[in-house]
């Protein structure tokens, strides 16, 4: 019952694709979060379900931690092997299985990035919308229940995932759901594993829904002359059900930042940007309705374009904000948190989340997918003065209480990981214990991600 | 550990609210089932969350059975005593706590029905969507996942549903989500109690999203040629994307039906009814669009209606069609069974249901909410007949196989209950182990309605 038993059997097992080498260890600790690197004691690269499976049962065997792995661009510590154990990289399973286009959805495997899979589609008139930014892999942001810029209209992970194929701690394989749009056949099993983090089982293969690639999208971005003419007229679009598409927030230094790192010329303000997709009519339409909401807020520049290449370039911009802020303050260490509240409260949230870094005097641009209440601050931290991360720490939980207070949660998109497990006993009361009872149920030996997520 | 124990404890705190007459167990033992009535030992009326909890608490003292209830709409027996023990009638527990027109969402009580809370959200300019057909308990919705008319354009309750309070076996009460759009933030035990028809825990309390009423509303109907050409319009609609909130399935069994029961004039054939959300100029938009699809596919006689009066007398006959199909044969009894697809794989699901259904001589009309892939069969059974049980029940079993064989689930909205249970092994494999262990995890005793959904 010994992690180095473990490694020797996967080894046998699984010959070069068990690797131990530095680099390997080393690759597989890091990720976007500010948690210190915990390397696993080995990599695995499974190939199909089978030998997920048969992996899952020697590890149960010799009682050894088994970590999911996508592209590394959790932001919570997801990864980390707190308790050491092999990491199980998924990249070698990246094929798309079977495309439905009838039916609009598709079969895919855990390894394949969001944008590989819209590549694929690109010829079939539909496109796969979830769009967290970084190109991260549908394993992943199935585990971690991702969402982004897109979810106003689109919805989450959480609605977009028809079904899919586990393997759970003992090594069996079940699949989830059907590909028929609705179902009451029992419990939601499909939802239970989606947003687990590789908790309660290992996904191997998603069924996700498609949508239509909209006839047309036009895009657009305008500045404010204060946050809250953004974020009342963000609040007033989405009480009056526009249909945006996408409707993210800027404020000033998230402005100045992707104006040096992206060659923007952006004003030195708030912006919010934006997207609609539908007919051309209905495009129009609320384009003209979402016009007007802007200017009775204080925005203007408002402009609108039907362009792919302008929208390409605007979207870019959006997905490197993160490393344009990093850029802001190069060598820093950058704690990004993450919360979500009701639309109503949005505009508190973010004034006393302003007002809070503004005080501290730390670098901390706010921006985010505000259509849906969600919102992010990166704050950027010497890692040479230990001050800055407490100062960022408690900013940080000043920011999950604040959220909690307001009716939010305490991570709209990130997940918990390590950095939010601190908060889901205030949040979810009795309900963490039962996360717990469920945990226990399904990897009573405590396998699967250990440290994450649960009690 | 007895029932009778039980029920005297109960009688001790309910007083007068824990009833035993022969009237009220004969009122709770019936539902829209066939199967045969299995009344409870006693009828509990809580009137708070702290009364559930208490309940629960001496049920589990004295391991007694505990079933909840709402108005006794289930059709696959989900009610039924089968081991004895208490009916937990919520009726009580009714009142609409809280609306936050901000944020669309209103926290409810479980035994609030769909129609009181639309009449109380009237004034608001919101309305909650789904519409089963019954004037079913929201508590009772959340428990089936229910979903219905408009199941295609709005979703199901499991996308309708921010957040529950529920009571568990041992009497803890935990509150399960949060007011935010969407949360990272750990298990998704909101969706684990959505559909677990009170398997796993008793729903004190529902937070709901709700959806501005629309600006303009368009219904229709039309006729076509054959059952296939109407399924044939529902599928290149679903395929196009055309944004319908309702698209309805008749055949003409169906239409014979209500022209005798709602004084109807419908041509004897099948028929697709229609409704369109949205702005007037986004409805004119899509319905042009809609009215060459079913043109193309032999549809005639097609009508649409802005008129408030005319939507509601086509609707209210589609939510008494299931009466309208008793009537047909007076006092039968009637087996409902319910199954979707995934859409492309509809015509040939219904096309051999009905050839099925022709070939055994039963009356049974078909229906359904076809723009999810899912439709019922209503087969009309001579009671006195045992050989046309049989003849029914076989007929639902082949209904069900069709569906797991297309890729489908063996029931759409209807729920596992006591009717689908035998489907569950083959629909879900080692996943209903799965099931069943979540089960033993929160109900060891297996105290909460014992007998249904798990194994």
């Amino acid at each position: 019952m010994t992690i180095p038993a473990a490694l020797d059997a996967l080894e046998t097992f699984l010959g070069q694709r068990l690797s131990r080498s530095k680099s390997d260890l080393a690759l597989h600790a890091r990720s976007e979060t500010h948690f210190p690197e915990m390397p696993p004691d080995a990599v695995a690269y499974p190939e199909s379900t089978e030998e997920v499976s048969r992996i899952m049962k020697l590890c149960a065997e010799h009682g050894c931690p088994v970590i999911a792995w996508g592209v590394g661009t959790s932001l919570e510590g997801h990864t980390a092997a707190v308790e050491g154990g092999i990491c199980l990289d998924m990249s070698r399973m990246n094929r798309v299985l079977e495309i439905q286009a009838a039916d609009m959805d598709v079969r895919v495997q855990p390894g394949v990035t969001r944008e590989a899979l819209n590549e694929e589609l690109r010829a079939t008139g539909l496109f796969f919308p979830i769009d967290p930014g970084a190109n991260a892999t549908l394993g992943g942001m199935a585990a971690t229940r991702a969402s982004g810029t897109t979810a106003v209209r689109y919805g989450t992970m959480r609605d977009n995932i028809l079904g899919l194929e586990v393997v759970l701690a003992d090594g069996r394989v079940i699949r989830t759901g059907t590909r028929a749009r609705k179902s009451s056949a029992g419990y939601d099993l499909t939802a239970l594993f989606i947003g687990s983090e590789g908790t309660l089982g290992i996904i191997t293969e998603i069924t996700l829904r498609l949508h239509g690639q909209p006839e047309a999208i036009s895009a657009g971005v305008c500045a404010f002359e204060s946050f809250q003419g953004a974020v009342e007229a963000v609040i007033e679009t989405i009480q009056m059900g526009l249909p945006m598409a996408r409707i993210e927030f800027l404020d000033e230094a998230s402005a100045i930042a992707v104006n040096d790192y992206a060659g923007m010329v952006f004003p030195e303000k708030p912006h919010l940007l934006f997207e609609l997709h539908g007919s051309p009519e209905s495009v129009a339409e609320d384009a003209a309705r979402f016009g007007e909401i802007v200017t009775d807020h204080g925005g203007s520049g408002f402009e609108w374009s039907d362009r792919a290449e302008d929208r390409k370039a605007l979207w870019a911009m959006r997905h490197n904000a993160f490393y344009a802020i990093k850029a802001l303050r190069p060598g820093a260490l950058t704690l990004v948190t993450d919360i979500c509240v009701p639309i109503s409260r949005l505009a508190q949230a973010v004034e006393e989340t302003r007002e809070d870094i503004l005080a501290s005097g730390l670098p901390g641009p706010i921006l985010g997918h505000v259509g849906d209440g969600n919102f992010h601050a990166a704050l950027l931290i010497d890692p040479a003065n230990p001050s800055e991360m407490e100062t960022a720490k408690a900013l940080s939980h000043r920011m999950v209480e604040r959220s909690l207070a307001l009716g939010g949660t305490a991570t709209g998109e990130h997940g918990v990981g390590l950095g939010k497990r601190a908060y889901m006993a205030s949040e979810h009361g009795d309900g963490w214990e039962v996360m717990g009872q469920l945990k226990n149920a399904l990897d009573p030996a405590g396998i699967l991600n250990p440290g994450k997520l649960v009690p």
